[in-house]
């Protein structure tokens, strides 16, 4: 089969982990990159060697390139050309007005959670809803607080089942290096419910959803608690198994240091994974509790990183490259080096 | 009736609180308070004209004070041969080598949330279990965010009763000024079940409590998520009136500009109010959604100033002043200002 | 002579202290507020009592303050008819509009830092060259850094002469309870000459001056260090007798607990101040240091309250209250509660 | 010539990076890393593969690493038998202690700023005294702070000589991940002089310095204010082509979008650095500025790493693999990948 040609709108914090990630499939070819202005993503990329070509969305600005001496590919234009699919990461409304291009092309779109809804034909996530997506030429992501929280709730949901879940967000206000973005000294309060509860009930309808969401000043990972109502009773190691056993979740012990978000981040930088980055979620084997049938318990979302690997599948869906839910998310886990057992 | 005469032991953050508690209550006497060094907070009491006598822990460091031109009384074993009650507001397990000179001097005492269970007789919060503590000779007050988490369980519970809970509290790691503790850029987990749950069941034993915390770098209230399941239904309306009838809960609307944690202490420090204190916890009006017959809802705890209300509450308690619980609390309640009704 | 009649228009974080400010003055008048909207502050005005009389800037918004029982005084129109000086303090660049309603109503203005100095016939600071400010109709006062920095450094110029500065601002990023800005785990840096160095050059012509600016997420108080080159040597002893005996500069020591600009909020707080402000800047005995003939020194910049006691002094210029620089802000000093020797 | 052998004691922040620096130069040979327990770092060498060979200062606790299956290549001693030089990153005080080991061992070692002064035969640091450090036995590095402000110092000097500095340090408080330390809502600051200007003083005899110190609220890089005088007058255009031919500084632009220590990280975590990680201090070509003579310019201090390449030096100094000033440091910073011109 031929490899899906795949090209990333966008080439900020996500774009430029969308390339990544795809950059590491073996069955896709990232054909290059578009942006706007020689960010500071796009002096990293020259500086650190052209990793992928570039494309420009106004080649009117292609002489401040020239002059900073970053090669130049083409343009959009240039790019939709080559492909077959286009990942949309560019800031919230512009992948609206670009879907318009996208079907001048023919190129097939998946667009991040920052986009409306009515954008896409169908609103994604690769393990819990996985054939929805499949062959269809629009599809949106979820959030990346709604990506990790699905992850977990869809592993429970497919042992004992879930009835209905209360989650509050423990919400990180920027990314490191943020200065447009950032509160100080402040926990900032939301409406509940939270778009988080009422975007799981989309993907999964089956499942009662309220939350409510605070802002905090860091930088380094949402935490989310869930309270869940099984449909059928959960002890703690059933659960803990089936957290070990999913790909992107991974277990951790408050008791061998890994106290809070910033040591998840800490851990993913002396890795040595690119970025400082991780993709899977993290839960703490001491935090998890029950207060009758329901069961509490905390997730860690690393929110530069986290929906790379449901943007993939995403691609597989799009493209059928696979029908089948778990050989899809298992070819994308592999080639992003995630596995069962962490 | 003769008043009652209190002394506050330890004038750091909770104790001038008390201490400027104990001195708004018409029925009470405060005799004085008692610090071992010139702390910020002692200097501040000179500066500002000694509103309070104050008593030395030891005797020897009375020159230091003299240096500075603090008038001292005399000794903390003064102070006790002159009070009623003891509020001890000292830090962490010195509370528990105070109580053989409270029994010395046939004193009784109140401990604050950083002593261990067993100082006192009875884990006491004024609102939940007024009566237990009526002629005890030592109370143990439960910490800040139990206090205030007791205060809008309880008052469901009188209402509708409470089956279970399940808690988050987004913790506030320290107190405006502190240098000896902090986090930066951090949240940091806790084990589940917190404390807080696990002190809430011995006041309230008929409930099934669990919960999760962290802590993030802020100062200004801790923010608790309660996720509570009512023995019968109850809807947002008979919620809300509930908490604006209870003097010790505020109702804000965020759409009126109530939106955080430092919002709420913005409000205090514009109202006047010493300090920039609050008494009240607060909760929000759009901050309450159900999943199924369970309610989710949030409260702002103030922690330098939530437990006065309930410590003075013990006193009333200690010494028999009223036996009335609602007697009791309505009196603290109009001395310190707290109406229903806000 | 009749007291000057002082009208306060904005009733924001500087507003809300203008007037309580004024208030204080025993010869002048605070006629009464102006704002826009409920906002927080106005709420807090109305629960505490009305302190002030309230006049709207748009008295079609009338009913919203009649819904909330937010008694209203009138118009704006109405409060310039009454008044010798209004004190404006909206956003910047507001005040340029109000110039035109201040001068068809024959009022005279002071503006606050946020306004172009072109607004101004005078940009003023009450120590360093209140005579130019007499008689004057419109006034500007120095920003908030700007105007603890001059009291200083005209401290030091008045006694030994100073050559040139050059200062490095750790600035506080929001003030307690901001959200519409904020940073989070970022030092952001700022052009040189930071535009404090260019404005003091403005009001102390014969004083050479640059600046460096990092913003840092905190909220209680700016910090700022000053290599100072004076044209005599000078001691640290004189220097800080000079700093004792401003009534508007604070000496304090880190071996006290005075260790950081939150140390004194808490100190204000301590004291009783009300909104827990403090008008005097703060230094430290244990922070100067030399280097030559060069002095190092720090300051610390309430930066909710420092322009006030200046602001003032404008009054009094603009007024012509007082012709003499010291008895001008001797009379603010003294209703303010500000005195040499601390 | 036959490669050093190195050795690494205490995996910690600097430990691990030293490692890996060591294990860039092409004629040095890391032989292993001493730790005594499984700490995040250790964990992460594990999960990453174990590029270097762990030993452990206590074999009575292999069992436990054993339990994890984190290979155990001998103990600490066993490593010292193989080693020439022992890069010291062990906790403060510990260094001093481990002395005697080096040099029953007849190790050499360097010690990191931590330790006392005392500890080594000579304080060094790369550029601006390596020919103090040929053939000494034991040295110590400056400090993080000390190490990039000498730096940037050392250019001016050897360019057009410098008189005297005033410093500001604005300091961040804690590492990525930091628990065991932090500051929240505080700036707090330090005795006159700090530590840095007497350490500058102790390398650069002929320069006078002195400095304040204020620690604030963030993880990602020191920023230092220098007010210098330079011997010869020295204009922006002279000061920036010195800084930009330095391969351990770099020139960056507000302009281009690096407006912060956290967009410095975000850069080189995009620049796929290992750990996100910069060896060069980074300075801005829009904060220079002057007063009269004296330069005031502002650099950035990413503390994680910035001691690597002098520690680097340390080793060709002490093993006398060069002795000549430019040619150790330019191959140290060829190894590195540091070079001029950025």
């Amino acid at each position: 089969m031929s490899k899906a040609k795949v090209g990333v709108i966008g080439y900020g914090t996500i774009g430029m982990r969308l390339a990544d990630g795809v950059d590491l499939q073996e069955d896709m070819d990232l054909v290059g990159v578009v942006d706007v202005a020689p960010t500071l993503g796009v002096r990293a990329l020259h500086e650190a060697g052209m990793a992928y070509d570039l494309y420009l969305v106004d080649m009117a600005r292609q002489p401040q390139f020239d002059d900073l001496g970053i090669p130049v590919s083409g343009s959009m234009d240039d790019l939709l050309d080559q492909i077959d699919v286009a990942l949309d990461a560019t800031p919230g409304g512009i992948g609206a007005k670009n879907k318009e291009l996208y079907k001048k092309h023919g190129v097939k779109a998946i667009f991040q959670g920052g986009e409306k809804n009515e954008v896409a034909d169908v609103f994604f996530h690769g393990y819990a809803n996985y054939e929805k997506g499949l062959g269809q030429s629009f599809l949106k992501l979820t959030s990346c607080n709604t990506t990790g929280l699905i992850r977990a709730v869809d592993a429970i949901d497919r042992l004992v089942g879930v009835e209905k879940i209360a989650i509050t967000i423990v919400r990180r206000v920027a990314d490191p290096g943020d200065t447009h973005r950032g509160l100080t000294n402040v926990l900032m309060v939301d409406k509940v419910p939270n778009h988080q509860a009422v975007d799981l009930m989309t993907i999964m309808p089956h499942v009662e959803a309220t939350g409510f969401l605070v802002h905090t000043p860091v930088t380094h990972g949402h935490i989310i608690s869930i309270v869940a109502t099984p449909k059928q009773s959960i002890d703690k190691a059933t659960l803990l198994d089936a957290f070990r056993e999913h790909p992107r979740i991974r277990v951790f012990r408050i008791a061998d240091g890994f106290s809070s978000n910033a040591a998840l981040f800490k851990y993913a930088r002396d890795l040595g994974n690119k970025r400082g980055d991780m993709y899977e979620i993290g839960t703490w084997e001491e935090c998890i509790g029950f207060s009758g049938k329901d069961v509490l318990f905390a997730i860690n979302i690393p929110q530069e990183a986290v929906t790379i690997p449901e943007t993939v599948d995403g691609i597989r869906a799009a493209m059928e490259m696979q029908t089948d839910r778990l050989e899809a998310v298992g070819l994308t886990n592999r080639y992003l080096g995630m596995k069962a057992g962490r």
